[in-house]
């Protein structure tokens, strides 16, 4: 059997020239961990986790309790960080996994003290997003009692907008992590995530989190990408037929042909990530040539333009169209999805078929 | 073990009522059959069609051939339709499945010939998306022995515009379609999907195929919705702090608070389908309150203000905040995310706990 399904392959040596990349800008002696939270990016976490492991990755970041657990079932040495706070009922689930939660409240570290696990601190310089505030943080310096009972292994902060060269945040976090820093001498430290790696003239600290420039993104958007590509997406294409004149495409005829036209139907659509937001915006390649995308996505199908492939080239139904390939980089895509490469990495979907190459 | 994370509970009681509503809508003689499509639009396809079966339903649609194996699995009485296409390689499977492909072009015609497989014909009268072009059609009304050696148990077509009453391609669609199944006499008929059945003014011909209806979308958007909600979705609270007035909330500083705020951070993001659009635009509630989304949505976070909440009724940790519920539909969270319920559907994550109530 030969399902006509969509290709998302997943480049395992990339990813491990990504690691080594992005492990050879910091000094050799800071560690580089790995964001593998969200199922990897969406790409898989198991078998992401155990490549980056290979490569030399010690240290694991995930989002929630669930994916330490499934992390450590597959990754017995590992370190793995859990970065969404603490809840005293999960205590022993944390125990058990030899989890570390990543401590972001007073009432996260009281409910982490004597528990007998070992934890990390995080700060929060600026995000106002997750982390101990500013007065929390305050209070803890003032009174370093506060933090006893607790094994804690990394002190760390967040980069609001490390995507952004300059930024003046960069330098305003950068200074207050390091006054924090400076209280816990003997704990290692850790600030940067992939933009920070490149944009933060050099608060490496201890340990960085990348996660998006390992699976490809682009991590300093001012210039070339120096990341290899990690993924691939590829869709069937379903059927190709002519359009006349006059004529509309898809739900609520939000696209009218001007002319005589030629299109190919295929099969993905929003429910496998393929954002609305791409409707009458996005682009997919047939070989060289751009396909516009012509009215709406719908839930399992697009319709795109045939316009600039000359009639002899036209694909044949079941052939694939490139969607994320050598022609459009996941951040061409998210451009043209008006998002960010995180989110569509994070949103491609469960019915397609997950090919992993080396 | 509790391990904090989002609940999506999907109320079975309200499914089997909303079937029961959509099949009392149409003639007695007209079938109710159901999209269970994209894995149920999200809902789970083995569990809602499992239970739609048992109030009666006795046809499904699914996109792909991969959805119909699935599914043949746990109904192995049922018919079940694939809508996107058919590609010889794959008539095995269908034979073995027992899978009636909906053929949607000359090509899939002539792959589908001598299969000893049952079809359906679908017609494109308006979509330009999949189905026979009205050149295709013209051909096989003329020329019938083009449909030699098919097992026709359908013919059926699609409308672009069924969830806008008195849209003009609701009339100019049924008019086609009527046509065109009168060469067809004996064969069973199908048109509407949703919307149609409610807005195509009694086209319902023998078979109607809806989908969001039955899992709690507004088919009719200019009243009130008469189906029941089947989705809810309630996410943890992670910490609730004071923001000063002045700072700024979540990745590159897209909010900044006018005055001293409480805010309080949920443990879901856009890699759970909590659209990058609500970024400083959705609300989710507690209690009744409104809580506005505050900056950008992230991977797994999303900070949202407390303003609204007396200080006394403020929640705590790990209390669990309304994303969609009685306070905020599918369809009103749409609109705050300018998507359709649809998409938002489709895309609620997998980190999920579901929960299926009865």
């Amino acid at each position: 059997m030969c399902a006509a399904a969509g290709e998302l392959t997943i480049n395992l040596a990339a990813l491990r020239e990504n690691y080594r990349t992005l492990d050879s800008i910091t000094p050799s002696s800071c560690e580089t961990a790995c964001a593998v939270k969200a199922n990897a990016y969406g790409l898989g976490m198991v078998k992401v986790s155990k490549v980056l492991h290979g490569v030399g990755a010690k240290s694991f970041f995930v989002a929630t309790l669930q994916e330490g657990i499934a992390l450590r079932e597959v990754l017995p040495e590992a370190k793995i960080y859990v970065l969404n706070g603490f809840w005293a009922k999960e205590a022993a689930a944390y125990r058990h996994n030899r989890l570390i939660p990543v401590l972001n409240s007073l009432e996260d570290i009281g409910a982490a003290q004597g528990k007998g696990i070992s934890c990390a601190l995080h700060f929060d310089t600026g995000m106002n997003r997750l982390g101990l505030t500013q007065t929390e943080t305050q209070k803890i310096l003032k009174n370093k009692n506060l933090l006893d009972g607790l094994d804690i292994v990394l002190v760390m902060s967040h980069f609001s907008s490390s995507d952004e060269i300059d930024h003046p945040s960069l330098e305003r976090q950068t200074k207050a992590f390091t006054e924090i820093r400076k209280h816990f001498p003997l704990v290692n430290a850790s600030l940067c995530n992939s933009g920070g790696i490149f944009h933060s003239k050099g608060a490496h600290f201890d340990l960085t989190r990348p996660g998006l420039a390992l699976y490809g993104g682009n991590p300093k958007p001012e210039t070339q990408n120096p990341m290899q590509p990690v993924v691939q997406l590829n869709v069937p294409v379903l059927q190709i037929h002519q359009v006349k004149k006059g004529e509309t495409a898809g739900y609520n005829e939000t696209y009218r042909f001007h002319q005589n036209s030629t299109v190919a139907v295929v099969s993905a659509g929003y429910a496998d990530g393929l954002f609305r937001t791409l409707s009458n915006r996005g682009v997919f390649y047939w070989k060289e040539h751009a396909l516009p995308i012509r009215g709406r996505v719908s839930m399992d199908l697009v319709i795109c333009d045939l316009k600039n492939v000359p009639a002899q080239d036209y694909p044949n139904p079941y052939d694939m169209i490139e969607v994320i390939g050598k022609n459009q980089s996941i951040d061409d895509l998210a451009k043209a999805a008006r998002t960010i490469p995180y989110e569509i990495i994070t949103s491609l979907g469960a019915r397609y078929r997950r090919l992993y190459i080396d």
